[in-house]
């Protein structure tokens, strides 16, 4: 609880400091709406507690990694919502920031996330770590193998759904890992399964709420999947099927988690935001 | 002439770590249109010299830094060309990357070369000099006063000109000059100054050239300031007085070099850039 707290705080210093005098102040107000209020902030969390499962317990290098992911994440929505993409209207049960603040400010808002991400990594204290993190959080975003090739291959003839989701979700999970453990100084590549295995428990769970919840509980428009005619684990195997899928992998990560003194707490707590993940009608069964 | 060659060979390799089984071929054929054939490559060019001009002789670091800030101008163009921006259809004399791989994937190649900047700074020779560097870069791209904030102006109900023209072309000139200082290890702070005024007449020379050129000269829309109502150094002085302030601030920047080993050939330099970015029958009158 105390560490969600702390996220936020250090979210807002981040998105403050876009608020200077001779900074448009629409687009300070777009990058707020598009960061706050908080949503389920899954990846500064992981980050964290990856951070402090390596035996790192300053965390404020862990702290400025997990916000850059953040945002970083928060940056991808504001782009996924533009009419050229998903054309969605709403995000987090308000307006998306194209429909509040207009196309063009949506598109500079986007980039001025993915900017502010790095300007975060800029202001870390000194220390050696910065390189390894910097690595970790950038390759978790650009090319080859990041969100953005994850979302163009959208734009591809032919797609690879698994590799399309493995990209488009998968990696911003795999640097938030890794940049957790590069935050604690420890060798990142070894983290890199264990994101990889979240991501894809975290697409099947998505996958589920996207089926059975309405558009009041996601905050965003629900059924999209069938509407759009997305794969979907959920039209591939039944609801059942797809519950069933999620419970074993999220038994599976566990065997990826590299050897580290709080790696069985680890687990557990994969195992907790794992349910709360589902509409509260099914968190019951997968438990 | 060694340091452009240097310098497209840094660049090709930089977009060529996108070229990976996986990466969506289409996304990484967007971010060549985006980058190849050479523009003028002031920035890196500017940076490498400022790192010259402060002793250092082993470029490597300066040129992660200056294949950093072409990366990041390039992604400026490709978002500006947008149709919710300027919509424009030429680019560098061929079809802007919307034009020729639709909106979708010019918002994502823009993102892409914007993180591919950071992945590039991620893989500098380790060295205590990346968290100055990082900052330098960073800052010249975002909020409060990079070149997206400078852009987001567009978005506001009233604009300060003159801040508007500071941040979308003067921040990032200052990147170049402080990423320069900062990669030769020297404190970039006093390297801002040099930036600016060469953001400045930058900007007076591109007035000058949009209102002289030809659309084929220029290898973008020409006359635009004028078709849009703009504001414009030619249309608030004429075209001689705008060659004249472009004569006076050139003079002037030459007082703003920080003191260092090679302060005099940078401003030779710097003049003799400076007449190459005027139509080549109003170069002869500036000289």
């Amino acid at each position: 609880m105390e560490s969600s707290v702390r996220i936020e705080q250090a979210l807002s210093a981040a998105i403050d400091l876009a608020k200077q005098p001779g900074c448009p102040p629409r687009l300070y107000e777009a990058m707020r709406h598009a960061v706050f209020p908080a949503g389920a902030r899954l990846r500064p969390r992981l980050c964290l507690a990856v951070a402090l499962s390596c035996g790192e317990t300053d965390l404020r290098i862990p702290m400025t990694a997990a916000v850059a992911i953040e945002l970083l994440h928060c940056a991808s929505l504001v782009h996924d919502d533009l009419p050229c993409f998903d054309d969605a209207d709403t995000r987090r049960g308000r307006p998306s920031v194209h429909r509040a603040f207009g196309e063009a400010l949506a598109v500079l808002t986007g980039d001025a996330l993915i900017v502010q991400a790095f300007q975060v990594l800029a202001r870390m204290p000194p220390t050696a770590r910065l390189g390894s993190v910097l690595a970790s959080v950038s390759a978790g975003v650009g090319t080859p193998w990041g969100i953005v090739a994850g979302q163009a291959w959208e734009c591809e003839p032919t797609v690879d759904v698994a590799q399309y989701h493995r990209l488009k979700t998968g990696a911003l999970f795999a640097a938030a890992t890794m940049a957790g453990a590069a935050a604690a100084g420890v060798d990142p590549g070894p983290w890199r399964a264990l994101g990889d295995g979240i991501g894809e428990a975290f697409q099947v769970a998505d996958d589920i709420r996207d089926a059975t919840s309405t558009a009041e509980e996601m905050g965003k428009p629900a059924g999209r999947d069938l509407a759009l005619d997305r794969p979907s684990v959920v039209r591939e195997l039944g609801l059942e099927g797809a519950i069933g899928r999620l419970d074993r992998l999220i038994g599976e990560v566990g065997e990826t988690i590299p050897t580290c003194p709080g790696a069985a707490e680890l687990h557990n707590l994969i195992r907790v935001e794992a349910r709360r993940l589902l509409p509260a009608k099914l968190a019951q069964r997968a438990a």
